[in-house]
């Protein structure tokens, strides 16, 4: 079976086998990572055993959520469970070779996800790109099915779709997003500790990042294009980890008259990664990361070109300006 | 009557009387103006004459409302009206003395405001210190009484509580929130074009002053205290308004390990305002604010004391450094 499943098909899944896996994607985000803990502990609460493994491990920014100390990284040898959920991954291969091995055993494969894009690639599948995030289906499959909401659940479920909403701002949010969130609170969610934790709770070096990328940051194009860069040195003097830059380029995609943010990015190989958003929907930035091998969507795409930043920066920004 | 009046009362008073000036306070944040414009729009729907004032006017963080090129300066004669509103102002001298004149000739005051301290200095008062939010407390009276709710009104209260929130953040928001702005996407509130306007849509000039800020920003006091400043100078070279500062300190409250967050702005008359955060509730903030004749609560106090910057930033430091 690769179409859609019902509710129940997936519960019987569920209730029907003893040992499970949860899988998400690489690079993992709260939705992801929030997910994975909020399905684990559905199962764990109904006696099941459950292992949570990410490709890349736990993201220090989300150290803060209930259960994420039983995020591992894969094991060496396949892992001896019956059922795999892959939760929050489009594709196969965006679960990671090494989490890919440790699931080699198992005979069924679950698939939830919120991405269009997903093929369906498990025996089992929800797709729901309505929702605004996997958290958000993993919610209306507990409520469909009875099955229990620990705390672990409630409140990792929250932060997932917090997350994936920019807190409950963007377009994808759903009443049925907000009751959600009603219903959490009924059900013992504390609000204020939850998002002080969620987004008040950054390490310095994440300041000092925005100040260094501020202190790089220019507008030209008519001032519709905004873009800032950061480099190796800067990544090693701030001892830097991935997750410190995420999100940031909202802040000068936010600047009134902007239409294209441009981050420039050096990587420790001296590639250069190009993250481009538009808030204009006549401006397909996918086009200009085409022109450079890159993809993505037209209101974000990103390029990984050769080095050095001298020369990768004006061509982009040439390309670009071209389209404004 | 200076006591809590009934939903019935007010949507009583209302309905008897034909003209109405909205009033809220000084310095408006969203929350105040989104009141006086979610307000408004009921009584316009219902067929009356209605005023907007505001003793500082419409900030330009706020252009992108519903109905805000109604909020006007207090004009220099008192206005023909019957009723003040007053709405989301703790006290009547923070309407502000011309919009007091201008609201000289009504007969009747209400006031609707959840802040606690607020001491029910209308005829009608409806207070609700368990509301996140004016605006919360308005959409309960126009459910309650079956009052109308225009678009206009729809989309004033949905970023009057976003904005008193923090997006749905802080440890006010409650189930009751959450569920009213799910009514107001089934009613059509448009999420993601409104969230947008509120968050991502600010000035050049406020990013500007965020690396400006950034680059005078310090930690001491075993990096539990994280301080910066602005100065006369870099106020007139940016041609700031004082919106733009507003929220800015979050960003180095949120740093972890950060117990108090304090902003010492230079005043145009050479007076330094001091802006203190805390963290921790047991470090008591407005106790320090009292040291230098300043005020506020445990977790947010501010003082105004004389200048110059030299002299008052290590006055303040250390007689917080003696509390962390």
């Amino acid at each position: 079976m690769s179409q859609q499943s019902t509710f129940a098909e997936i519960a019987d899944a569920l209730k029907n086998h003893q040992s499970f896996l949860m899988l998400s994607h690489v690079r993992p985000d709260g939705d992801a990572i929030g997910s994975e803990l909020a399905m684990g502990g559905v199962l764990e609460e109904m006696g099941k055993t459950v292992y949570y493994v990410n490709e890349d491990g736990l993201p220090t920014n989300l150290e803060f959520l209930a259960g994420s100390e039983k995020i591992q990284l894969p094991p060496a040898e396949p892992l001896d469970i019956e059922v795999v959920v892959a939760l929050d991954c489009a594709t196969k291969p965006r679960l990671g070779e090494k989490s890919l091995a440790a699931a080699a055993k198992a005979k069924l494969w679950i698939n939830i996800d919120h991405h269009i894009s997903n093929p369906a690639y498990g025996d089992l599948n929800l797709i729901d790109a309505t929702s605004p995030a996997t958290g958000q289906i993993l919610y209306n499959l507990i409520k469909d099915q009875d099955l229990p909401l620990p705390a672990v659940t409630r409140d990792n479920i929250y932060v997932a779709v917090s997350t994936d909403t920019g807190s409950f701002q963007y377009g994808s949010t759903t009443a049925a997003t907000y009751r959600m969130a009603a219903d959490m609170v009924d059900q013992g969610l504390k609000v204020g500790e939850i998002n002080a934790l969620t987004y008040d709770n950054h390490p310095y070096r994440r300041v000092e990042l925005l100040r260094s990328l501020l202190n790089t940051l220019e507008l030209c194009a008519q001032n519709k294009v905004a873009h800032w860069e950061l480099t190796r040195e800067v990544k090693e003097q701030l001892e830097l980890l991935p997750e410190d830059s995420e999100g940031l380029i909202d802040m000068i995609r936010a600047i009134q008259g902007v239409e294209v943010a441009i981050f420039f990015e050096e990587l420790m190989d001296g590639q250069i990664r190009v993250s481009m958003r538009s808030k204009n929907k006549n401006i397909d930035v996918c086009q200009v990361a085409q022109q450079f091998g890159g993809g993505g969507h037209k209101m974000a795409a990103g390029i990984r070109m050769p080095g050095p930043m001298s020369d990768a920066k004006p061509q982009v920004l040439a390309a670009i300006e071209a389209k404004v």
